[in-house]
């Protein structure tokens, strides 16, 4: 089977809409086994729109329309896939009632236009949209399958996961489970040259993604059950594990300040941080996960050496003799906020982000980061590459990598 | 003259990345008067991107092409290019030594697959290509332009800049002058409403972007000359500025942010924080400016009752009685961090972020932001709708903006 995408929509074309939509096709297009060659983007024209889609069913056997399902003159998608499909509109009666009902429970006027959205080839399924009102359209003629998707995210996604995706799999006759393992630490060169043989599978994939300080691999199988696609997957994901170890620090959407929260909560433990280089950032990540505030105290934000001397308590005469970015300072920023604040754990990060600020022996990039606790005291010395927030957001990465591995050795 | 895109990479094609290129294009194509009738996306296979290109070219007058310019087996955009407008593909030697010095210099092991950068159609030019290797390639044959772009980020963005903005304006024989007005604190829709004329203005024209909290106005105006066409928006820029006054806060790419610790600088002043639901998120914003240390001393990330009161002096007995959210607290903790830190200004952040911990006197995404100045203290008191983070970024840009006016004060 091969598959081609239409998108519809001048805002598309331009480009106020980026085509995510498009993605989340191509995605499953792979898990699915459909060829996939070429996406085609046309703006609100008629005459376009019907040539793009006629072209696009002269070289595929499955075309997805995105976008030009609502009520105004300009949503010109069901006329244009007529058209190209040489295939009346004619009124479904019993969507129109639904629509008319739909309406009035939302306290909303009936205008004629909306009455648009109940027009379909004969013979066309519609795919429900409780989330707005343009239904999905599936039209089949000739071998060829057209499905009509509307550009809203919330409704493409209601009708992907509800209409898509089961018909796909019962096209297919078979089911995809995914599971993504998140590594932090690792470079991806690293992780790709152990996992080589993995990545060649083709049942399951395994598939890395890049970011800042972490690699995600997404292991992907497929079978005829939700059970025998989980088994497939299974030896994969155990190796991973078993290779990668502690590394491996979450699954899914799970951020690294989610996990290191959840692990705080969860041992009933307390954090603080003392931040320079990074100014709150490693403070704005902790508490942007909801229920953070059981674990996490506060800190200090101490960007001058007073503020680091009298909040924290500081040595004065080590800011002179070391600097305020080296291990000394940062073990004591840690250790202060530790013991100032009355936590399990203190956090003190200290370092240069550039782009000024640098030197010979201490270049942008290098940043001390410090965990006190109750067994003593760490501090990692890092040199990052990367601009002025990437610098700060990896040096945020390593200090909760080094909570949540203090944490794991219980 | 009309204008089509052919983005060409299995990457591109499956959504791995995202195609922005095509949305500086269709910018271009707005401001130069270039009818943008469709965009293609093809993978990395010879036959279908010759295919997409032929056909493009046989709908269109001007095709770019992004991506596939490489020295890889996988790059095959030259060819695909050659294959659809049947022109042979020759080496230019000039560029092959230009390139076997590039490669020297920048200390590479020279490999024959590089060499195939240096081919191109004959007639055709190079567009040099300093941040990367691959040069850009423009092709003319029979009344068709078609303009060969790599698709690394900085690389297509400078051979954008440097040479297919001016082969546009000289071949459009007009140029473009733009410049996008920043708003603070209003709605997009009575920014709108107040403007309706100069929205439906063709030259200038003026187009809307809402951002949160923010609303930004992009001024474009086309004429002969550079002088003529800033001349020719400057009416609508001075409306613009008189209508909105200090709302405006800045221009272009300039962030709050930016503008704040900017203005610090220039009048010497300092500023400290106090962060509640924000966690450490305006300390982590004021600090991603190069340079903030002079202007920002730091603060206090005072997640608890018990940080609030001992870290800035906040009264015990006003959090038994007002709770931490409430305008009595952020005024003490605007006021208590100015003081501890010995700043011009204190700000204080207490809000709820949600998801939980909402009541029906206390909402979500109820937030007081409080500045403490020599002028007295003033605090503002929101109610943000939102998620989580939304409601913590408002949060940022009201203390923000509150700092920004006092100071516009003088």
């Amino acid at each position: 089977m091969t598959a081609e995408i239409v998108a519809i929509g001048t805002e598309i074309l331009f480009g106020d809409v980026v085509d995510s939509h498009s993605r989340r096709l191509a995605k499953l297009f792979l898990d699915y086994g459909v060829d996939h060659h070429r996406r085609t983007v046309v703006g609100d024209n008629l005459g376009r729109a019907a040539a793009a889609i006629r072209e696009s069913l002269s070289r595929c056997d499955l075309l997805f329309t995105i976008g030009g399902l609502g009520p105004t003159p300009d949503d010109l998608t069901r006329e244009a896939i007529g058209q190209a499909m040489d295939l009346p509109l004619e009124t479904d009666h019993e969507y129109l009632c639904s629509l008319k009902e739909m309406m009035q429970r939302r306290g909303r006027v009936w205008i004629e236009a909306v009455g648009n959205m109940a027009m379909r080839p004969p013979g066309a399924i519609f795919f429900p949209n409780p989330v707005g009102a343009a239904p999905g359209i599936l039209i089949e003629k000739g071998g060829k399958t057209v499905i009509a998707l509307p550009g809203p995210k919330a409704e493409f996604e209601f009708i992907l996961r509800e209409s898509v995706v089961p018909w796909l799999k019962e096209r297919s006759g078979s089911v995809i489970y995914a599971k993504t393992l998140r590594l932090v630490g690792l470079p991806e060169s690293v992780v790709c040259s152990q996992i080589q043989g993995l990545l060649e599978g083709a049942n399951p994939s395994v598939a890395p993604y890049a970011k800042p300080y972490e690699v995600h691999l997404r292991v992907a199988a497929k079978a005829d059950s939700a059970e025998a696609a989980e088994r497939l997957a299974a030896p994969a994901v155990e190796q991973i594990r078993d290779l990668f170890g502690k590394a491996v620090f979450g699954e899914d959407d799970e951020d690294l300040a989610d996990v290191v929260v959840r692990m705080l909560l969860d041992s009933k433990l307390c954090v603080a941080v003392a931040e320079s280089c990074t100014g709150g950032m490693l403070g704005s990540r902790l508490t942007s996960v909801p229920g953070a505030s059981k674990a996490f105290l506060g800190g200090f934000i101490t960007y001058t050496n007073e503020r680091k001397a009298r909040d924290l308590g500081v040595a004065r005469v080590d800011l002179d003799k070391f600097g305020a970015v080296s291990e000394p300072i940062a073990r004591q920023m840690a250790e202060g906020v530790r013991r100032v604040a009355s936590v399990d754990f203190g956090i003190g990060i200290t370092g240069i982000a550039g782009p000024d600020g640098g030197s010979d022996q201490k270049p942008v990039g290098l940043v001390y980061i410090g965990l006190a606790s109750v067994r003593g005291t760490e501090v990692r010395e890092e040199r990052f590459a990367g601009d002025r927030e990437l610098i700060r957001y990896r040096s945020t990465q390593v200090a909760l990598d080094m909570a949540r591995l203090e944490m794991l050795r219980g």
